[in-house]
């Protein structure tokens, strides 16, 4: 595996085949072969034994991609893919006709899941992907700077959520997932589709967006905030704020993730909201816009320097208002990095 | 179900639900329930029972834009979703994890997979959806006009997409799938990925391109065929635009999607290229860039009036050069119109 860049992922991922007495395990995500490889291919299953070997198999039409982008992989095509094992790791994310299939052609294999021993080795992020991250965020940053300055009285949600799509593209890579833009009251519903809601300019809008850029995702959400609000509003985003600024100052190699959440959540009970934020704290962010570790009230994880995970208490009051501040951060060594530097 | 336009949909599921002996089915897909409710959602479960009852359980967060989008439909809580049944349907698109949920929740339930007939339903359209998928088609050949207009020499193949994915953001809703572009011998890899290879204005383009639209997606591969090309290229592009034609002409109602992949292939071949045609001939197009019916070698999908289907052939010839030609057809009462308008 000379010149590889993930060859520490993978001798750890092999570790763990070891140590579950596997002899291999099929890796057939395609987040997962890339956050194993580099290499994105949608049509593929990774082969990585317990002593280290990684095979990546494919259709014939990925061999010259597979060949340059990881020209330390060895390539055999899917179709003639075979091996001999007792015991065998798969991914529980797989479908259920792919894993009937695997095991009618393996009688005698015993499949066990290995996708959390993937999930905890991908939550923790290589000083490439941190790259990659932060830059992913930075670029959010200035698309957010950008599209607000388009923003007019007007102009519906549509409008506006194409204006930032279409900078996401012309910038970065596209979306990581459809724009969210809430005009007034249609915060309160925190997934909202954007919609052919006019903004009149005096109202509050909510913008959840996130860029793709180089394979990696970033998400943040910001409020443009009227120079005039209700007292209701006023209070609402202040008590946000202040959630959001407690989970920042407790987030820290160590803590777990259900406990960042109850820090978040602990605030806004007791000052009334507490039915009001209905989801989790935040989640992990990389390949995918939602991986682990789960910011949420029951996990357990424990957070670790490398971690990125997004921070967005939310307060939604029924055909009233919404509002929910969203920062991307970084574990580090002793504490946190807030790799989110647009104004709230 | 009043007012409900997937009512013809939904009752033929729950007929088929009855035939097989089931109670009910769940289904989990964000395309599957898409198709049979219109609503778009990634986290929810239909129930549809033998008698035609649909609801759709999904998490708060979902629920105002489900009552918008489909009053008829009933909605309840995912958490709390409970169902009493001896036989139930499920669809093994569905992930092990979730499957496994699943079983573990309701212990005493025989699950039978029913994911062939939404498949079957889903590939003949409404005519709603043929009206969307021709939307998506038009707007398809205009977005490869305009981009073929600010095709430079000296643009890279990434250049060249991001142009299209600008067109396709601010006149449709975006990509349905990666635009793929390759210069010269690039077309060799039938699935290369843009990357800075740069076009000398004398080199042939291959361009596969599809914008989504209204939810439905479109497809076409044309060539930008220089004046002066190789006699190689030359015969490769008559040979697969004889094919393509060949094909669509033998597109018609009761025709098997293997025969139809066979009309191009045994051409090919008797012009001895069968072997550099490594993909199949083509597949369905709707809410997902590919789904049934596959034009494939060993399929046996018979075809019906409303179902669109690809006819792509191609011939790749590694390091060296490579053509595919990919229309859009629309299974007629008495043959196929293409549906993609563009020269070729």
């Amino acid at each position: 595996m000379k010149g590889n860049p993930f060859a520490a992922r993978l001798a750890e991922f092999a570790g763990r085949i070891a140590d579950r007495r596997l002899d291999l395990a099929l890796v057939h995500g395609r987040a997962d072969i890339l956050a194993l490889t580099g290499v994105d291919c949608d049509s593929a299953c990774l082969k990585v034994s317990a002593s280290g070997e990684a095979a990546l198999y494919t259709d014939f039409r990925y061999e010259p991609m597979v060949n340059r982008v990881a020209p330390w992989l060895r390539v055999g095509n899917l179709k003639r893919m075979s091996f001999s094992a007792r015991r065998a790791g798969f991914c529980s994310s797989i479908s259920v006709a792919r894993y009937d299939a695997l095991r009618d052609r393996h009688p005698g294999v015993r499949f066990v899941d290995v996708s959390e021993d993937l999930a905890d080795l991908r939550a923790v992020k290589t000083a490439g992907e941190i790259g990659r991250i932060r830059a992913a965020a930075a670029l959010n940053d200035r698309i957010w700077r950008l599209a607000r300055r388009k923003f007019r009285a007007g102009m519906t949600e549509l409008d506006m959520a194409r204006a930032i799509r279409r900078l996401m593209v012309g910038l970065g890579d596209g979306e990581a997932f459809e724009t969210i833009v809430c005009v007034g009251k249609n915060a309160a519903e925190c997934h909202h589709v954007p919609d052919g809601t006019v903004w009149n300019g005096r109202e509050s809008v909510l913008v959840d967006l996130g860029v793709r850029l180089g394979g990696y995702c970033s998400d943040m959400t910001r409020n443009v905030v009227p120079a005039r609000t209700s007292r209701l509003y006023s209070k609402v985003y202040s008590l946000v704020l202040e959630a959001n600024r407690r989970a920042i100052a407790a987030a820290r190699p160590g803590i777990t993730s259900g406990s960042l959440d109850r820090v978040a959540r602990k605030f806004l009970a007791e000052n009334g909201f507490g039915r009001e934020f209905g989801h989790s704290l935040g989640h992990g962010v990389g390949i995918e816009i939602h991986e682990p570790p789960y910011a949420a009230p029951r996990r357990k994880t424990v957070l670790k320097p490398g971690m990125f995970v997004t921070i967005e208490p939310g307060i939604y009051l029924a055909g009233n208002l919404g509002v929910r501040i969203e920062d991307l951060v970084l574990i580090t060594e002793d504490g946190c990095e807030v790799v989110s530097a647009s104004a709230k």
